[in-house]
């Protein structure tokens, strides 16, 4: 039996993978589909140690550790009571040993979590430019989505630091600032490698973009097929129902 | 009626629009789906002037003088014989007053172009990075090719130096490496601002890639949706039919 504090505006939400389970405010950040396709996009080795920068109330870190046989998964937050539900999520599913939730800035990683340490680093940032002000009055929220802790450079430079020689840096992002991204990476060699677009329907604008980075890779980009998130009528496609559900064939592929 | 040379080892082809028709090798370079996309991808707006940086037979600026109402359509090509097949070219379809075939290096292209001086620029740059000798025995061919007489940068360079402030610049490019095309521009002074990934089937890796970058224009790209070549029954999409043959859609839109 396993004892965790559920707080007033928190509740419990089904992972629907491993059984996992993942409490989330009501009101303010939840996880969203950019952090499930993140989780199925990155590619993790068994015995890996991976990081995860800006985790929020560590559903990445959950999710990959369904899907990977990871060592170790570090989650990296600076807000205090998001690292405290992160913390409470890792022993909700009893994955003290192999999650662990740092509080701090990623723009001092290097005090905390040293340099060169992963073999892979994942994020999902902020997309949106900060223009002076909270623009949401939920704060958690608004920090996930808005350049205000930290600009795009500061996460990707975090990534570069982070990562050990030949990891992986994978990255969830928006298609409007693809340019800022690929740039940056490339800036701080990461260099990307893969790189797949994600569509609601298949004949709409991409809405996401997914891009691994090599440290220290040469420069040759796989783009692949973009991932369309519905069929012509309305479901959930086959690949995306396996990436939400099938937690099995993604560990299949993650072993080769 | 116009009399214009056709060279052994040569053919005339029909261009499918506005009665157009274009002098080929037979086994050398011809022009692809790349050129015809990259036409229909390109915005021009009337009266406006034209540059195409590696023009080859002219089939980019043959193609822009039936989509467009541009005024002036410039084509630059390196090679002598290109050049001349694309002068006899322009004169097969009496387009003498709008197309002008320049021969000369683009590296120096500020010598007989000057800075500044285009609209819209437009190029097919060689994709393949050379690696010491020429890997086709036909050099026009492996010249279109290969990096053998110029880079991406320089290419990308020169775009930059021809085109107007707030002028226009449209590439189409390989998948493999878009992180180079789009550094590139960015480093020149051309904001990436639209993106379309051509590929084949609705399920299938994109082949090309279109870029409009904008000279000194402001960081947020438009990512489109992809343009699928063949429906689900092998037959040419509607878009592309248009874009192959429905020169008057096309026309419209660039009124705009």
């Amino acid at each position: 039996m396993i004892w965790v504090e559920i707080k007033p505006g928190e509740r419990i939400d089904d992972l629907q993978r491993d059984g996992l389970r993942i409490i989330q405010s009501t009101k303010g950040f939840r996880f969203g589909t950019d952090a499930v396709l993140l989780s199925g996009f990155a590619n993790v080795k068994p015995d890996e140690t991976v990081l995860d920068i800006g985790t929020g109330n560590g559903v990445i870190p959950l999710l990959l550790s369904a899907k990977s046989r990871a060592r170790r998964i570090v989650g990296l937050e600076i807000q205090s009571e998001m690292a405290e539900l992160a913390r409470r999520n890792v022993r909700l599913n009893g994955l003290e040993e192999r999650i662990e939730i740092v509080e701090g800035d990623l723009r001092e990683s290097r005090r905390f979590l040293g340099d060169e340490r992963f073999d892979v680093v994942v994020s999902n940032p902020p997309y949106i430019k900060a223009k002076g002000g909270i623009p949401n009055p939920n704060g958690a929220l608004a920090i996930a989505r808005h350049e205000l802790y930290c600009t795009l450079e500061d996460v990707i430079a975090a990534c570069s630091r982070s990562v050990r020689y030949r990891g992986r840096v994978a990255i969830v992002y928006r298609p409007s600032r693809l340019v800022d991204l690929l740039t940056e990476m490339r800036r701080h060699s990461l260099e990307p490698k893969r790189l797949r677009m994600v569509q609601k329907d298949r004949g709409s604008k991409p809405t996401l973009i997914l891009v691994e980075a090599v440290k220290g890779g040469g420069a040759e980009l796989d783009v692949m097929p973009p991932l369309v998130i519905y069929d012509d009528d309305g479901n959930y496609t086959e690949e995306v129902r396996s990436i939400y559900y099938d937690n099995t064939s993604l560990l299949g592929k993650d072993l080769t």
